[in-house]
């Protein structure tokens, strides 16, 4: 039993990554049925959901589970942004027939706030996972004072630093490989980011915690590759993507056959830079641009776009989440997936 | 001793990886000395330099020893388009009072050839790696013919695939975080390419020769777990850098002192997309344009500047080829450094 297991309270060092839109708490509850720990992404759940959400996990499952949620600084107002955006979106309405939304609607994810311990201190949640850094110290103060673990995701060395210098009880390795939305916080230079092998055990050099790695980990080959590197567990993602407990919809699946599809870096599907495979967006417009209005806001712009489209049957909008390890996807229960995986995990 | 191993006849599956520009036949023979296979980058030598470098190696070691070549098209002459890239410069030009080249100039790097195959016969060179594909079939039967084992880079599953169906015995499985220039041939879409822990376990699934895994791989760590993703060895460059027996430039060992430094993919300094540590040019130009001359023309159009201003201590508009992990780079010897890493093979 390493570290991390004895930090967590958890048998096998095997997290599975937390991802909005894509998964709720039955992903999570068959994650920890098969020996690894589950992760509830919260950043897109009201207070309601949320509160059902927990309470489903905690009625089937003593083991330790996971709530995940983005510190991003909500984002200043500014209409002249959106209004230029949609107007570069304007010939994707027009082909659609649709009118295009109204400049300065609300985000629709919100960063961890007083109001969200208002709601989870009652359900004592055993580990915190943030991405985009950390909450203020006083949000912090509250949920350790119930016990409650940290890990943070870090980009790179100095990230990693800050994250225990500012109360992470573990830092996750985000490779720049990972699927989904960069954790970055210290800086948006995407060119000081690193993939897994270069950044783990850099990162494992640098702070005195367990360094958990995430990014191209999809089986039990990778798993005792992240470990060989100084990992002293790992968190998946990609691989669960069609697991039959993930909402992962039909045309995220189906792009996600092909283990070879472009993948690539965007900003265009929410305003902050994620990973994902290449869509007709971000083939047509190019798929890191400066115009974007600020993160969560850029989802806003493309909504009702996302939406017809996939009602036509089309992902030419959407956000298809990927690491750059699709290979191991296959429609298995993500309890026997996780079994696999801690395979890899030394004895 | 594995597969790989008994291929190429060696003690030991780490391969220095050839870096033209930065190292000739001392850093070959250095790794030799430490138990690795020593790698001379010919594309930029001539037929006497080539004679000279092999001779000394040979004089000096009776271990296996490896030749690389590049396996690119030659351009095709495009004097406007030359032109263009060169009035884009010339603000650089007049920076430093220097006259713009004429268009048109030769390349300095040549693809293999027969003529290559002529001179370097009588030495029957026991190793050849290949960047950029194969050459045709005729060449690679010629260098077959005394008993020489090919290697050649795969960025992807697919020109993995295509060099085993075309004669190659082991397939380096270049990660996209690996330094200098990608060895794709296939197909020229960065976003299908992907990262060592992603990449290298997908190629041992579909081939069936040995697989050397490439890209971040800076020590022993690195080593361990390329190992784990089923990799039959490794090939690493960037950690070589400091070593006094490459021939790395003052001004570039200064810019590998900080490991966090901004690394990027360009193709400004050739005209084919490699990795380095992000330098003026591309600050201020981007790193990745449609409209550089084509490989290798693209470092002619530069080559006055490059000079002017390494004379003047600015390294502006230098290649600073490094990978992702430069965390490793030290100023040891090559010999003792490639022992570290041997010690992360699997015993």
């Amino acid at each position: 039993m390493n570290a991390l297991n004895r930090l967590l309270g958890i048998e096998h060092a095997l997290i599975q990554a937390p991802m909005a839109g894509v998964q709720k708490s039955g992903l999570a509850l068959a994650v920890s049925a098969g020996g690894g720990l589950g992760s509830l992404p919260c950043a897109m759940l009201g207070p309601d959901a949320l509160r059902s959400e927990i309470e489903t996990i905690r009625a089937q499952t003593g083991r330790p589970y996971n709530l995940n949620f983005f510190c991003h600084r909500p984002p200043a107002v500014d209409v002249e942004r959106e209004q230029r955006w949609l107007a570069t979106l304007a010939p994707y309405y027009a082909e659609l027939g649709l009118r295009p939304p109204a400049a300065g609607s609300a985000p629709t994810r919100q960063p961890f706030s007083a109001a969200i311990v208002d709601v989870i201190e009652a359900y004592r949640p055993p580990i915190l996972s943030f991405h985009f850094g950390l909450p203020e110290a006083a949000l912090l103060d509250r949920v350790r004072g119930w016990g409650a673990k940290i890990l943070a995701s870090a980009t790179t060395v100095a990230e990693a630093r800050w994250l225990v210098a500012h109360g992470a009880d573990a830092v996750i390795a985000q490779g720049l490989e990972a699927g989904g939305h960069r954790g970055h916080f210290l800086s948006d230079d995407l060119n000081l980011q690193r993939s897994t092998m270069a950044l783990v055990p850099q990162i494992v050099d640098a702070v005195d915690v367990p360094v958990i790695a995430a990014g191209g980990i999809a089986d039990a080959r990778g798993v005792a590759a992240a470990c060989a590197l100084g990992a002293a567990g790992v968190q998946i993602g990609t691989a669960y993507l069609l697991c039959p407990e993930a909402e992962t919809t039909a045309l995220h699946r189906a792009a996600l056959a092909d283990a070879d599809a472009p993948n690539t870096l965007t900003n265009l599907l929410t305003g902050r830079p994620a990973r994902g495979l290449v869509n007709r967006l971000m083939r047509e417009l190019g798929a890191l641009r400066d115009d974007v209005p600020e993160f969560p806001l850029g989802s806003n712009a493309l909504a009702p776009l996302r939406a017809e489209a996939e009602r036509r049957g089309r992902s030419d909008f959407s956000s298809l989440w990927a690491g750059h390890n699709v290979s191991a996807c296959r429609t298995i229960s993500a309890t026997e997936l996780t079994r696999e995986l801690i395979a890899g995990l030394p004895g």
